[in-house]
This record gives structure tokens, sequence and C-alpha cells, in this order.
């Protein structure tokens, strides 16, 4: 094995090339939300399947799900090595509202020190940085397995059918979750907790077509107030969720855990500054990073219904619709949402409409064992790159994956991925920090080489 | 002048060619709320010019306003007798959702004894019934003014300033309005009573760009919450709308009018048959029709936010926005009801968002007198063909040309049209039951016939 100074040189020597291939993943439109983007999922999944094969690996398959497929990899060349499997996601976000984006989502610009793209920072960044770190190696210094999925974007709805089915491609020690951020460019950190996500769809039905609001308005129950109701009451004045025993199974907040949270630094008015809101919100008796790391929370994610276009049309519509989610915490119960949503929308929709709750997905929450030797390690690599050591984060995000990997394998997972808060993922102009990738190549070395002499 | 027999024969005997005519107009996509049919608005009311021309006015102007223009017919050939100025729309809603229409919007599919396109009942039907009668008379019987408008789907912008400029074209002893409606087609009604109309825009803002809902959610004010949460209070557990003020010129329903409104039979069963809803809803201790003739509401008219296409986005948006319209009845100040309702937002809109409330239009309501001849000769008309005395009808919709002319002439209007309330007017599948139009043009000629007559 080369020495850790030779990896780091071919590392950074490498920079500059890799950025092509990086742009080039870029460029495919990989959106798994919309079934014509089908084929440019496809296509990211054939060029990483080229890329593991060129880095080496003893074995390579695009393999098919109900819906979009799944990229494994494995080398397993290094015995008495640990085995880690890298999971990631190939799939992105969609791009609207397109007419935001101040350069194509999919061309990869490169300004003031970032590259702006869809998927950039969220995550084919840290995936390409990984693959990269890889290629430094003459051959991996650890037992590797790949899981990299292509539907994470819509709620993995493959991935437990998949991981029942594919056991042996993703038993491993130690899972290395590409899919994470850090805290800022200068302050690395490590998430060792994370929410988890059931995503529904509620629909009301009035009047079985759209009518007139001066002719039948004021007899009839208009759907978009029997949802806005709804909605309205899903929370009380204090900010706390209203669903029947949705706070159950948390947990209450410890001193030692609040003390840990507030290592990092986050003021009101930092908040505004990085959101544009006139002042921050939330359950009462708690700060924004609690709000947003430890409390479970419910968000309505759209809503739509009646008339919308440009102009007023005096309609009494038929229908509305909301997308609702829940962020759930450890030791909540995803399935038991649905059940507890539709306790409340029983209890509380009007005889006047008809309902409907469907759920899309849903995902556990998960936290992380901070003593276990592979921690250990990822602590060192970043505190030797950054020049500062990691704090600790619970994230308000979902990696439903982490959740699912501990309950199939038993198997936690180190979250050392390069996205940074202000990448607007999600949000038009997403954007990737290039120095802060850059770091993240090294980074990766240092874990995998470091994981490999740790265990000599 | 011919008998009203050889009226009515030349009337039955036209009923077919004039088909033709009709369909026609109804061809023209008239739509006054999107501006790429801007050249269709014109082009209906260069239709109707000519065909005013073609029945001998002395005086046809299209007259240009600042958006749509505006048909005006003068005939002051009848000295002595009264003046009637004919008002009706040339403009229709817009066709969404498009999908939804059986046969095409614009085609006049004739099916059932129905003729199907948007304008056909609203009110494209009745306006080419006015003028078929018309045609039966050698001359006019009573002298005519016509006041056509494309914009009255939009809420009337520039009838207001029109109605100052040209006070000449519009004076006149009663208007004869032809956008009303039948109760059904055995059942004549007279409209004496219209609600008003204040339409409104309410847009929230949140964060200054779409956010992650994980990353974000929970420690942010969600705009679609803070939008749900005005509008659920906008009515409290009673319907009762909860602007301040809102109720305190609206006169109690009293004795006589309730009774004179129940002469109308209509039950849950027949509503729930009509609309489709499972149930009923409104106001406590009002009965349906009161509900929706007599009683002030707020509705929304659409809503919109977030992410509202096919499967899930983890989006905590930065917008949403709600159309919002109220039906005022007589006494309400429609403007006041902007201030109204800027009081109640002021009160509850919580400081974690920003808000603004745009009015679109608004027009009052207003009360015919029902004993005045006019009224009486419309009486006589419509039971002389339809063999029943027709039901006297407070009107949940607006018509707010009909305060306006109140308001700036002094005049009340006489409302007779033949749409039905199964037309489906400002939904898919609009249509116009023709054996109903057809009597609508005999109403037409005894109405015009009687008022030469009585004033003899």
């Amino acid at each position: 094995m080369h020495s850790l100074e030779a990896l780091l040189d071919r590392a950074h020597g490498r920079r500059e090339a890799g950025l092509a291939d990086y742009r080039t993943f870029l460029s495919i439109p990989s959106i798994s939300g919309f079934s014509e983007h089908a084929g440019d999922v496809a296509r990211a999944a054939q060029w990483l399947a080229d890329y593991l094969t060129r880095l080496g690996m003893q074995r390579v398959d695009i393999i098919k799900t109900p819906l979009h497929p799944m990229v494994c990899g494995e080398w397993l060349g290094a015995p008495g090595k640990p085995t880690v499997l890298v999971y990631g996601h190939y799939d992105v976000q969609p791009i609207d509202p397109e007419y935001e984006w101040i350069t194509p989502p999919f061309a990869g610009d490169i300004r003031d020190e970032a590259i702006y793209a869809r998927g950039a920072a969220d995550m084919k960044g840290s995936l390409w940085a990984l693959l990269t770190a890889l290629e430094c190696f003459e051959t991996p210094p650890v037992n590797l397995k790949f899981l990299l999925e292509g539907e994470e974007e819509i709620g993995s709805p493959s991935m437990e059918g998949f991981l029942a089915a594919h056991r042996d491609r993703v038993e491993a020690d130690i899972v290395l979750n590409l899919d994470g951020n850090m805290h800022s460019a200068e302050q690395p950190s490590i998430t060792f907790s994370l929410r988890g996500l059931a995503y529904f769809e509620l629909e009301i039905w009035g009047p079985e077509r759209d009518l007139h609001s001066g002719m039948f308005g004021g007899a009839i129950l208009n759907p978009i107030q029997a949802l806005c109701e709804l909605i309205a009451g899903m929370h009380d004045a204090q900010g706390r969720v209203m669903l029947p025993g949705f706070y159950d199974t948390v947990r209450p907040l410890e001193a030692e855990e609040r003390a840990l949270l507030a290592q990092v630094s986050l003021t009101e008015e930092d908040w505004r500054a990085t959101t544009g809101v006139p002042a921050s919100w939330g359950e009462e008796g708690y700060t924004i990073l609690e709000r947003i790391g430890v409390r479970p929370t419910i968000e309505v994610n759209g809503i739509v219904g009646g008339f919308i276009g440009e102009g007023s049309k005096t309609v009494l519509p038929a229908r509305a619709l909301a997308k609702i989610s829940t962020r759930l915490v450890a030791d909540q119960d995803a399935a038991a949402i649905r059940a507890q949503l539709e306790a409340y929308i029983t209890a509380h929709a009007p005889a006047a409409i008809r309902w409907e709750l469907r759920e899309l997905s849903h995902g556990p929450g998960s936290t992380m064992d901070l003593h276990s030797p592979f921690m250990k390690t990822a602590q060192a690599a970043l505190t030797t790159v950054f020049g500062k050591a990691p704090v600790f984060k619970r994230e308000g995000g979902s990696v439903p994956i982490v959740g699912m990997l501990q309950q199939a394998l038993g198997v936690d997972s180190i979250m050392l991925g390069f996205c940074l808060p202000d990448a607007f993922i999600h949000s038009p102009n997403e954007k990737q920090h290039l120095p802060t990738l850059f770091r993240g190549i090294d980074v990766y070395i240092h874990f995998l080489h470091g994981l490999a002499t740790r265990a000599e």
C-alpha cells in the first residue's frame, strides 16, 4: 500500500481531470420522480457501473427493481480487513421551478468556487469524491461493497424488498453513507442521528364537479376550506403536533444531549439570514437546532385546489389535495404515523366531504453509536483534513436507508458527505462548494486508510 | 306592428335557421380572463355589432375600454314608448380542465335537447335569443339601447369608468338584463335580489426560497400552514364568517321574505342529488336557499403552494396563494370588505410570515322593486309562455352590473335569462337546454310587445 502522503499527492494531482467526470455525471438528468426520465436514471446507473468496473471491482451488477435499478459492486480482496458497504444514490430531485435557475440545471457551471447543478450536492458530488479517492489506491485498502440506488429522492420504495432478496450483496461491518453534509466549510461535523420520514397525500372531495361559487356557495362545504381546517388543526398554538399519540414514543431530550447540540452556535439572526424568514417559528421550549434535529414535525409540502390561474374564476371546487409529510425521531414508528393521521382525520373531518389518505413512502429514523472504532476513524479523518475536530449533530433530514440497514443487518452507518447547508439542495441553483468536496476526497482516503491500519 | 300571434309564428319558423347563428357565436372562444384570447373577445364584439346593424339599429359602436371593448347600439324610433337598455355579456369563462369536456368546448355539439359549449348558457344563449326575438319584429316595439360587455367573467373592471364617461349611451327607463336563469324547465322564476362580489388574492411568503423540509422543517412556519390557519379561522363552528363587522349591515331575514323563499321547494336530498355532496353545509339557522340566496359568504376559489406534481418532494415552500371571494347581500359595502379582510389578517397573521392581500374586483349586491309595471310585464310574459306563474328568487350569484346601474342611473333591472341550474356554467360540459331557450325567445317577444302595449 502506498503511503498516506503518496495517496494524497495523487488525489491532489487528479482534481482537475476528475472534475470532467463529475460534470459528465451531473449532465445526466436522473430525476427519479418523473417517469419520462426513467431512461436518464438508467444511464446514470450504467455510468456508475462502468466506473466501478474501471476501479477493478471483482463484481459489478445493475440489478433491476420494480422501478429504478440498483448498482452493486464488490471487492473482497483484503482478508482480515473490515468490509465497508458504500451507500449512495445517483437519482436527483426535479428541477422545478426551472425558470429560477441562473444557469441550466444540468450544465455544471462553475463560478465562485462552486459547481451549479441539480444533484451537485445531493449527492453526485460526494459519490464522485469517493470514487476519485478509491482511484488513488493501487488496490482497495479494505473490502468493499457498493449499494447505489436510483430511488432515494422518491422515498426508496424498492429498498426494503431489495435488502430482503439480496442480503449477501450488502452484508458488511459498517456502512459508509455518502449522503451527508458538513456543518460549514470550516467546521466539519458528523451526523449521528437522523429523522425518519412518512409521506402522504390527503385528498378531499366535496361536490361531484366544480360549481359556481355564487349559485352554490354557502350551502356546500368547500373542499379547500375543509382541507385548510384539517391542516390548521394539526398544530396547536404552541407549535406541537396534534396527531393522537404522536409524542408517545419520543424520548425526552436530556441535559447531556442538549449540551452536545448547544456546541453548535445558531442564533435567531443566523437563521433569518440563512432562510430569509422574518422570524423563526416552532415548538415552544426548544432551540432552533433542537426543533430541526431532535423533535418530530409535520409539514405540508404542497397544496392545490380550484382555480389557480391568472385573474379570477368564481369556482367552488370539487376537490383539494395536500402533500403532507412527517419527520420522525428515533423510537417513533413510521408505520404507526399513518394510523395516527387517519385517526386524526376521522375524528375531525366533517360529514359534508369525503376524504382519502394515501401513503407514498415511509422510513425509520436512527441513532448511531458515537464510540465505535469506525466513528473514531471518521472523527480522526475529519480532524486531520479540516484541522478541527468535528461536531456531532442530530440531523432534521431523513436518510431512511440508515434505519433500514440498521434494522436489516444490525450495522451502523457513518455519515460522511460534503454537502454544505447553503447548497440549495431540492431548490433551484443547487451548488457544491468545490474546496469542501476536494477536502472530502482527502477525508475518504484518510478514512479508508485509517480503517485498514486500525485493523492491522 | 304585427299581431303577437304573427310574431310568435315567425319566431317558431326561425328556430332551426337561427341555431346556426348561435353556434357561430359559440365557436368564438371569447375568454376574457386570458390575454391570449383578446383577439377572440374582439371578434365576438364584432359579430354582435354586425348583428345589431342587421337588425336596423340607428347607431352601433364598438367602444374601446382599457381592456375588452363595449358593444353599444341604439334605436330611438318609438317616441312615447319606454326605453329599454339591453344588458348582456359576450365573454366566457376559461375552459379548464379541458380534458373533462366530452365534446370540444367551442363546438356547440347538440345532444339530448341541449347544446354543449362554454358560454352556451352563460350567456351567449339568452343574448342570441333576444336578438332572434327582435328579428321577428318589423321595427322594434320600444326604444332600445344595448350595453354588451366583454369583461363580465373577470369582474367588469372597465364598467364603472365606462358608465361615468358614456352616460348617454345607457340612460333608460328599465334594464333588461339577459344574464339570468330559470328555476327549472317547468318552473319559471324572476330573480329580484342578487349578491355582490369582492374577489381577492391572498399571498403568504415564508423563507426566501423553497427549502428542504427535513433540514429546515420545524423551525420555520410553513406558508401553506399559515395560509390554512388563516382560512380555517374565517368561519366559526356554526358556519358564520368571522371577518370583523361582516354582518353589521346585513338586514335580518323577515318572516315575509322567508315565506316567499319557502315557496320554492329544495330538500336536502335534492341538494345532494344536484351537487353530489355527501351532506349540505352552511350557516346554522338558515335553509339551503336562504344560505345561497340571502346570506353573505366567503369562499376559497383556489389554493396553491409547494410541490403539486406526481409523487413526493420534501419541500418547505417559499410561498402559498389563495383566491378568496365574498358574496355580499344588499346593504353590505363591497369596498368595506377589503378593510375587514385586512383587519382579520392583520389580527391573526403570525410574525413568522409576510403577506399581501390584492383585490381583483368588487361589485355591489342589489334588490329590485317587485311591483313596478316592468316587473308585472315580465311576470305576465313568463306566465303565458310557461303556463305557470314565476316564483320570485333571491340569487346567490352576483351580477354586479345590476347594482352599478342602480347606483349610476337609478334604474332597476329585470333579470330575464334562460340558463338552467344544471347548466354546468363555469364547469366542463356547460350546456343550454334548447326547449327552454326557444321558450325564452317567446318570452322576450311577449315582454317587449307587452311593454309597448302597456305604454299605449
